[in-house]
């Protein structure tokens, strides 16, 4: 019935009944959707409906429900459904979620919770709550299935079906040795192929790609991505399996990443999409602004010091906007490129110094290019070939050192582990802007003293 | 053996071997490593050893290799194995992967390898390569099991081990009618929890969510994110099931996408990392300057039609920085959040109004903050009210206008389906200098007037 109704029509189904207290026709519609799609309805839904939704809604549905919200909207169910109705709701959570969850709450509130739900669950939480969220231990559940390296394919298919109604995304079963530590994986399909009594051991895969539990997230996704993994397995430092990290875990981080560049990029505030308020925009966004005012300021009171060299060629300042923008671009491109390579290549002092040295030589080669047209361009437009090889050479310059500014800026900061979110490109752009004042109005000063 | 070795130590056991002619060892050491690492040794092989280590490959393990690799040194390995080895590799890779590289060859050497691939082969990737590389239909392959509505569990089960060996990847079986149209899907653990002589439509999920040929690489990916699946089927326009597309294909998309729009803000060129070449990097990178380079020009012979207001208010120029900054700046913030809106939001009308509304009502916050301030600081410095009057107001409307056209221009461009790389950052920043510059000026202008 619902295979073809569109989330407007659904959304217009599931007030009906909540209007007409229809909770059996609504268990069956929601029997037919998934997770993603209760958020989607309770987005939609007029704030007024949303404790009967609740209400209709099993705990082990709220809990999906649950799963595909942001903070706090999760925040605002708990404290909807109360204490005693969280609690059974909490249980049926995924470990990580709830673990990244509660550590949003404050600490008495998450005693309260913790007190209320199952002594293992709790245990688990809290030790889950110990990893900061950003790495491997963080991002790890505990939905897998360990089999022993001695068992037969017969008792480890046993183990599946015993526990396949407990999770829903289980692809690969881990082996451990008797110190419960990895020594390998199989998947549905070496089980399906061998014979029911050969051992896992003799079947299994030993080279078993893993990660630690305190390694960065970003590094996670990174070996999700290159092996085409649905899953990696999470160890500690003696190599015994602690949780596993899912594919969909690190799509989330891989987008959280690049969101985190492009914020990085334009200076533009954490989090603000489509839905932040103006306010709360505005707010988020004008440190940033407030900031480069005071470096633009600076920009402008170099032009003080030259007072002098600017009244005595007035047409200096026609080609200052030039210089200053194409300084601040090619910053930017080159920050571009060391932003995204840090995200997706592994980096080593080698890797860096040929960076660097590659860009010296694309700034030598834009700086020869530019300088050459502009050169032309300027002693043709003011029939002045001096002035022209003023702007030319400080176009070459300020070009070289915008481009190396780009590069260097940002490497620096991620090596002495300052929030790399200050290598922004506005932050970079307003600091070439300073330089190619500096370089331009130098070499112009420089230039007439020799003559005059 | 080879469990803990890294990276450098396997190249050198490989380079041992291939010197000895040791093909059985190389074998061994092959059986415990992934596709990604047979590409990680050949990267790091020096070019001499290349040929030989093709040769002691299997043709599956050089289909396995070849996909990791990127089109030119794909392309390199097909010339270097001749076309009758290429074509037997050819039949063992993927198909999206083939289709998608033959797209990069030349028509004539199409056909070359196409005549030596098995027939069904051809055809298939024939098929295939109509699609657009960035649609749903460019993107799928055909490794999935269909199984129809009719079948027993035992009957799935069966086909299920049959296709066991065809493929390592599949997780769901995708349930089709007599017509083929897709009518469902069951996992795994639908079909270890249910009883062998259940019939698969009573057990199957029917509200299964699709994708067709031609939809949008980027909505698909979307689509696999939100609902965290491992895989999406593919339909055509009559429901009929043509293919699957499977989560590691979209967590490419997904960092493609995001690359692209870094390179969109940064006008950084298409395709340059780490490994990039000077020279080329240069190239790509210097179409925009060039064309940044003569948008500056325009901001520059915009201060000569002020010549005169500049002369009698020299201070004027003090702030021009500062006000031009701040333009470029807050529309790069509103140019962010509106191209990350786009990779992850469904937008419609309504949405991009609010958006619009929205970024509106920051640029007025951000406007009255930064005047006031600015208006101070400019009396204070300046001891002069006026001045700080007329700087003040031109940030406040800059401000303002800086980030409408930040929001405003590359939607535009979206909706006219104009490559929305034109909407870059620089581009952006360059035509707010352009629009500061003229309200700076004017406003001075008038206000002076007004005086004089």
């Amino acid at each position: 019935m619902t295979v073809n109704m569109t989330e407007d029509q659904l959304l217009v189904l599931v007030i009906k009944y909540l209007r007409e207290g229809k909770r059996s026709s609504l268990q069956l519609l929601l029997e037919e959707l998934h997770p993603y799609d209760f958020a989607q309805l309770y987005r939609g839904l007029p704030e007024k409906h949303h404790h009967k939704f609740l209400l209709y809604l099993t705990p082990s549905q709220i809990a999906d429900l649950i799963q595909e919200l942001d903070y706090e909207m999760q925040i605002e169910i708990l404290y909807k459904l109360g204490i005693e109705r969280s609690s059974k709701v909490m249980n049926l959570m995924d470990n990580d979620d709830l673990a990244d969850l509660l550590n949003e709450l404050s600490i008495d509130k998450i005693q309260e919770f913790l007190d209320v739900m199952r002594k293992e669950d709790s245990q688990e939480i809290q030790s889950l709550m110990k990893y900061p969220a950003d790495t491997a231990g963080g991002l790890m559940n505990n939905q897998f299935i360990w089999i022993n390296a001695h068992y037969t394919v017969r008792q480890a298919v046993d183990k599946l079906k015993d526990y396949a109604s407990f999770s829903e995304n289980i692809y690969y079963l881990y082996v451990i040795n008797d110190d419960k530590q990895l020594v390998g994986v199989v998947s549905y399909r070496d089980l399906l192929i061998a014979n029911i009594d050969d051992i896992i051991e003799d079947l299994m895969f030993s080279r078993v790609v893993s990660v630690t539990v305190d390694q960065d997230q970003e590094e996670v996704a990174q070996i999700i991505e290159r092996y085409d993994f649905i899953a990696v397995p999470v160890v500690d430092h003696h190599n015994v399996l602690q949780g596993i990290i899912t594919v969909d875990d690190a799509f989330d981080v891989i987008i959280r990443e690049a969101n985190e560049d492009i914020e990085k990029l334009s200076a533009s505030g954490k989090d603000i999409d489509f839905n932040t308020k103006a306010g709360t925009a505005a707010i988020r966004r004008l440190p940033w602004l407030v900031l480069l005012l005071f470096i633009g300021l600076v920009s402008g009171s170099i032009l003080s010091f030259f007072e002098d060299t600017l009244e005595q060629v007035v047409a200096l300042i026609f080609f200052m906007p030039m210089i200053a923008g194409m300084t601040g671009n090619t910053g930017t491109q080159s920050l571009a490129v060391v932003v995204r390579g840090f995200a997706t290549t592994e980096v080593n002092k080698k890797v860096i110094t040929r960076l660097i040295l590659r860009e010296l030589r694309v700034g030598l080669l834009i700086g020869v290019t530019c300088a050459i047209l502009i050169t032309t361009i300027a002693a043709v437009w003011q029939s002045d070939l001096l002035l022209g090889a003023v702007v030319g050479t400080s176009l070459f310059v300020s070009l070289i050192i915008g481009t190396l500014a780009g590069t260097v800026i940002p490497i620096v900061l991620h090596r002495v582990g300052v929030d790399p979110a200050v290598a922004s490109g506005p932050l970079i752009t307003t600091l070439n802007d300073i330089f190619s004042l500096l370089i331009y109005f130098g070499t112009a000063t420089a230039f007439l003293t020799q003559i005059l």
